[in-house]
């Protein structure tokens, strides 16, 4: 068998300061722009030029307001704040690129599903279907609270209300137009066959819907489901219904033992394990030697700013490390908040002092970081990739976009001589490049199960 | 005083039939496209090409199956049906424009207002303030059933429920960020300053939000504000928030009547009569000479479909038109929905009946039809203007986009050479363009005064 080519996408964000933070403040740095739409065509070109699957955009709702409780230092340093919608960046970006795909967060907890489910029906159709929908659910009582709810909804049952979600939104994807429901007959004066649209009633414990989705089927119906939940509920979902799986870790141990468990909870849900692509967040700072890569790093790293990243990851995880000593031990509960985030760190968080979370947080953030030549940062992505069962990586940025500039101009070619990086586009849509297979959700998905709802019973129609 | 010049915005949908229903069958109408990025492309650069101040985007979420209570014609004549959402149309065009404005509608009742202000931000943001936004809060009981309600609100209800989702926004957009608080200093590492970000803490009858605008200050803050309602509560409602009222009418006396009504409401408001601009909705089939013109209507009625318009108006209406005789007089009671439209249509509403309200809809819609010449529609046109105060046009598509065409080529020419159309864009985000004066909300609209946020006592901080 040939090794396997390893995907890619960038990991950004609608905002500034996103995974390594204190960067914009170096000279070079051009993430200050992100308000306009040049900065952003630029950016979605060159990633095109590189070949990217993807432009993966998260998103948060709240604010980081638990270190030193307080959003000060979040604004001073732009830690995700300000941060502007994902979705409106996405569609922006389609007439500035042909393959590029667009994986965009949206969390679930505050979107009414029936407007959600038109809303990526649009981008599907407008981008003729290159875009993923990143799941997740919210994990901040700053979100809740400016929703206007009193407080975050328990973790396992935002799982149960997302499950549901997705019924509701497979329900309007998937079953509520046939494929051949548009005919578009001119002469015959019509357009759509009545008799193949369908109404999605949908009584549940969290959403009620009665209607006909808006919008007709569009390229890849669900757009490529991605999710990033670690949890064990949160790897339950994942196993039903996520196509690709965003994952941290900093040891390919680690990392190898969460590929396996994805895969079990895709086997579990009768899925094909492979059938599940799983991608690590990494940062690179690379050069054309291993000497100019390291003083690249050094003059990097007199930008960054370690605090700002321990306030990143005090929201994360719900502990303001503010309050201790430089070298006292840091002691937590565990829960949800933390068990989620624990795996994409370097050290078992027993063993947390402040002043290890600043060492560990040198460059800004706390991904993966590879340093080095071309041929030294291929080795060690390729190595990741074989090591580990993984499918391929979410590139963050650390100095705009002069870090996916050098990724571009120096390791894809290095990739590429090896045959482990495609060298052209497939055609098709996003799911169908990134798996090699149809356009549509592949019937051994659950959300597949949905396409016959014209024969259910609840079809009978609304109104009159 | 020198004649005023006339403003123009493309009134238009993301779907096939918006206006003049039954036009997708001619052989040269392009609208079964509108799934595609191209074609609205090419249609936004025609706008821009004659000048248009804007493309206004409509919007509906639920279905028209008042008429035979089915959505059978509906979906056979695709009347606003499939509908794909607004602003992400909005968005995919940015890039392909440079001085358009969008208009895009949006329906309050089911849009959480964070999320919501953040999105308006995020299209201000990356337009570089060309956005308006038409307010709009539904009609349609089969978009309340989709949204999981038992039933649409009552219509007043609704105009309560929109005065505080308005005051709810303008205390993010407006009182959240202060204008200098994005220093962006790299040197002093201070993106944003803290004490210039003020949290918004509101407890309503219909919302409760506390916590700070996602976004910082986009050049206009709020966008436009364009609405359309004509009953006293919609007036009421227009009188204190709306900058531009999109209004109907079919003949001048009624359509004089209402702009004074509107300027009177925004007086009542405490606002400048003159700051508000009308727009009346129009059609226009146009040709080197009247006597082609005409040839060319008699072509395009072929494909038109009367019944389909009737399907339509149904629906605004609340009357299944179809269980009338085509000679028997249409009894209804007048509702807030009948009394909202009637105002846009020919014939006072007592005087229906079937086979009038068919020879009323022609060319598939009701809006007033211009048909002539180059010489002749711009005499009508501003006929119109001078007689009745409106400030200017929201101009449908027949057949697309040959109507816009026709119209760019023909009668734009024409005004400017009389000196009543602008032979270039001015400078500036929409507001600057449309008012001449500065890209923010007049200090004497009410959105004003919530820009001193910061100095409230509900400023204090949150979290901690």
């Amino acid at each position: 068998m040939e090794p396997k080519q390893l995907q890619l996408n960038a990991f950004d964000m609608n905002c500034i300061g996103h995974i390594n933070h204190g960067l914009w403040t170096h000279p070079r740095d051009r993430s200050t722009e992100f308000g306009s739409l040049a900065y952003w065509t630029e950016l979605a070109r060159l990633l095109e030029r590189g070949l990217f699957d993807g432009l993966f955009i998260a998103d948060i709702l709240g604010v980081y307001d638990v270190y030193q409780g307080s959003i000060d230092l979040p604004l001073k340093e732009a830690i995700q704040l300000p941060v502007n919608d994902p979705l409106l960046l996405a569609s922006a970006l389609l007439g500035a690129t042909t393959h590029l795909g667009f994986g965009v967060t949206a969390n679930l907890s505050h979107e009414p599903p029936y407007l959600f489910a038109r809303r990526l029906s649009t981008l599907d159709h407008l981008s003729q279907g290159r875009i993923g929908w990143n799941i997740v659910t919210g994990y901040l009582d700053s979100a809740a609270r400016a929703m206007g709810q009193n407080g975050l909804v328990e973790h396992d049952r935002r799982y149960d209300q997302a499950d549901e979600y997705l019924e509701v939104l497979y329900k309007l994807w998937e079953g509520s137009w046939e494929d051949d429901a548009v005919l578009a007959d001119r002469a015959a004066r019509i357009h759509t066959q009545p008799d193949k649209v369908h109404p999605v009633r949908h009584q549940g414990e969290f959403y009620r819907v009665e209607g006909y989705h808006l919008s007709a089927p569009s390229p890849q119906r669900t757009p490529v489901l991605f999710q990033a939940g670690s949890s064990e509920r949160g790897l339950r979902f994942a196993g039903r219904h996520a196509e690709c799986v965003f994952i941290g870790g900093s040891n390919p141990s680690a990392v190898r033992d969460q590929v396996v468990r994805v895969r079990r909870a895709a086997e579990a849900a009768g899925r094909d394990p492979q059938s599940v692509k799983l991608f690590l967040g990494i940062s690179a700072v690379v050069a054309t030697s291993e000497a100019e890569a390291r003083d690249k790093l050094a003059e990097y790293r007199r930008h960054a700013n370690p605090e700002a990243g321990l306030a990143h990851f005090s929201a994360s995880t719900g502990i303001d490390f503010s309050r201790y000593g430089l070298d006292e031990p840091i002691r937590y509960q565990k829960t949800n908040a933390i068990e989620s985030v624990v795996k994409t760190f370097t050290a078992p968080g027993a063993g947390w002092t402040r002043r290890r979370l600043l060492e560990q947080h040198a460059l800004g953030g706390r991904y993966p970081l590879l340093v080095g030549s071309p041929v030294q940062v291929a080795d060690e992505l390729l190595h990741w990739l074989d090591d580990t069962g993984l499918d391929g990586f979410n590139l963050t940025r650390t100095v705009t976009p002069e870090s996916h500039a050098d990724f571009i101009d120096l390791v894809i070619p290095e990739l590429q001589a090896r045959g482990r990086y495609k060298t052209a586009y497939a055609e098709g849509t996003l799911r169908e490049k990134l798996f090699g297979a149809g356009p549509r959700l592949p019937a051994e998905h659950p959300g597949s199960a949905w396409r016959s709802l014209g024969a259910a019973p609840q079809a009978r129609r609304l109104g009159g």
